[in-house]
């Protein structure tokens, strides 16, 4: 397997959930920065790897040098499309990490490169594999919180720091928020989402409307540390602090998702989950059913019930955190990195279908795409393209 | 002082709120049902008011008996603006509860009725009152969430029970919940939101996108208890369980608001405000403070903070809120009724403004007609109409 892509996402799969299998060769490594391909070397040497990987700085290079059976494309977010159509092409098995999509046409040959080629594709989003995501999903498919009707989620991550400097502004995210205003990572709410509301399996997302909050928290952030980001003095960020999304799907349900990215605040996904018999929230960890008394004895003072979702995990941990748990949990991101890695190698051996697909790829990173469109028509909704042409329905 | 409309409500309020003031009287009591009527006039006897006051089944010949100075309109929604102008015509000052309007024109009515009679009037959302939502606007005014960029709200209650069966059916949100299908109830959270936002004081709302999910909840409980309500037996509900809508402001704020009242849930606003060094969730009780080295450190691992806005009351607690809570927290919804009496009393003894006036009620009560719009338009968005007509700006 070669590596393309060596910053801080990379390197941290790599080494987490990649080098410790013993049935995983890493034959290639490259990125354009070669002091981080020279570092990466060294500590896959470190780690007792028998043959030495080839090195590059070009990524196309990297692809054609015959190195690989599979690659991990963890470059720069606009990079990702090109370079893993590039890899299917050569039939070499792409694991592509995830960020969003700057137009439709581009998903557009992604999903035909892959229908023309069929070889293995596999979206790296680990989100879809968290306890909690996996613990609700089995809740929802055995009925425990009756009909789905609306679920919301966000990536609500305080990286002012990486925007403004991380790497020696390196990372990608800045130009990006310098440029655009969107609904720049949508998947990792949406992806365990997509897997409560059956999406591309029953149902798909049809329309989205997205507007942005004004740009405040960069700049406030750079005016403080103007002594650490001198280059950055006087520029403008086009990115809104706070994005809101909202989507409608076929089914009649609908989903809210939101962008929050450049203000100080705490770690969540936001992930909540509202049923015609209960409901999952993430901000208190709390499960509310219409069947406990408890619950609705407490509905107007919920505050004892917070992290409840503890009483759950017996009888709803997802069987493959049953299994990670009683087995060892490791990996990065709370153990989500090591089993996305699992879902992804295990298809690559048995030839069966990756679980995270092309469409789910393309539908998931369109938002991006429609979401900076309804944003300058001033919150105009958006049509989603149907990148299964219709097969969602039989699925 | 006349009640009209002795619903819960009304009873509520004319019991905990408006009773137990020895500088009012109440003079005339009003509900379409005499048995209503019949009942809180013996309540109010029983409580040892020693004149009786008027009783009447029609309001507009309430209002016109010549029996109070003031009036408390806590009837149907859509009675609500009608009777508020009869009364201000007639030179009643105004208490009228909050709810949703029908159409833009009626505001426009209410807010010309107004300017025209200089009655007082103030719109009567107590969850203006609530201590944390004073606590935060507190905190805000103060510079310690820095400039707010956006902010969230939502109506998010399990009324299930009172919209199919609440008394004997007489409850309004039935045919309501029946007929229309839109953000019914915004403005328990937009209040609150408005006065972090400065909204008509130097800001104002823009435009909406407003999409609701397919209604579940209510055919699901009444199926669940067709005994108790078979006259409901195949009713179609048009009103979606989850409204999401999503507000912009003239300066460049975000506000998403969620109606959630047909699913089972436990009891929120959840009220979130976010700004540029910290924000506030109501859903775990929490502030986080960029300035605060605990809490940055604390940002992946949150849940330890969940519920230290307890810690910020000495602090923070809003002036108005520490004298209620030094003297003696009274009334109905944890003190809110109480003071949102007390800010309507004062105001009418002193001839100061109102605290909530008329420009408030009409671009809060607007969104439940824009939303509708926007909900039939597929998300489309809509215009605020400027009720002050430019005076937000000099305010």
């Amino acid at each position: 397997m070669g590596v393309i892509g060596l910053g801080g996402r990379g390197q941290d799969l790599l080494q987490q959930a990649i080098l410790p299998r013993a049935e995983v060769a890493i034959t290639a490594l490259c990125d354009r920065y070669q002091d981080r391909v020279d570092d990466t070397a060294a500590k896959v040497k470190a780690a007792g790897i028998v043959s030495e990987p080839a090195l590059f700085t070009d990524a196309y290079a990297c692809l054609e040098s015959g190195t690989m059976d599979a690659v991990l494309i963890s470059t720069s977010w606009e990079e990702h499309i090109p370079l893993a159509c590039r890899a299917l092409e050569l039939g070499i098995a792409v694991a592509m990490e995830v960020g969003g999509a700057y137009s439709e046409r581009e998903l557009w040959t992604l999903v035909e490169v892959y229908e023309k080629t069929r070889t293995p594709f596999m979206f790296m989003e680990n989100c879809c594999f968290g306890r909690d995501e996996l613990m609700v999903l089995n809740m929802v498919k055995q009925g425990i919180l009756g009909e789905v009707v609306h679920c919301a989620g966000g990536y609500l991550h305080d990286l002012r720091d990486e925007i403004a400097g991380g790497e020696q502004n390196r990372h990608y995210r800045l130009e990006n928020y310098l440029h655009r205003n969107t609904e720049n990572y949508p998947t990792h709410e949406i992806g365990p989402i997509a897997r409560v509301l059956d999406l591309n399996r029953g149902n798909r997302m049809l329309t989205l409307t997205s507007v942005a909050s004004r740009a405040a928290g960069m700049t406030e952030y750079l005016e403080q540390n103007d002594d650490t980001y001198p280059e950055l003095k006087g520029r403008i960020f086009r990115q809104g602090d706070v994005v809101s999304t909202t989507i409608t799907c076929a089914g009649g349900q609908t989903i809210h998702i939101t962008l929050d990215t450049t203000l100080p605040r705490y770690y969540s996904r936001g992930f909540t989950v509202s049923g015609t018999k209960g409901m999952y929230c993430e901000e208190n960890q709390s499960i509310f059913l219409d069947s406990e008394e408890s619950h609705r004895k407490a509905h107007f003072s919920w505050r004892a019930q917070w992290g409840n979702v503890e009483n759950y995990r017996g009888d709803f941990d997802h069987p493959i955190w049953q299994a990670f748990l009683a087995d060892e949990v490791r990996g990065g991101h709370g153990g989500m990195d090591w089993l996305e890695f699992d879902a992804f190698f295990e298809a690559l051996k048995s030839g069966e279908p990756m679980p995270i697909d092309v469409y789910d790829a393309a539908s998931w990173m369109v938002i991006s795409v429609l979401a900076e469109q309804s944003i300058a028509l001033g919150g105009q909704p958006m049509a989603f393209p149907d990148f299964t042409r219709g097969r969602w329905i039989a699925h």
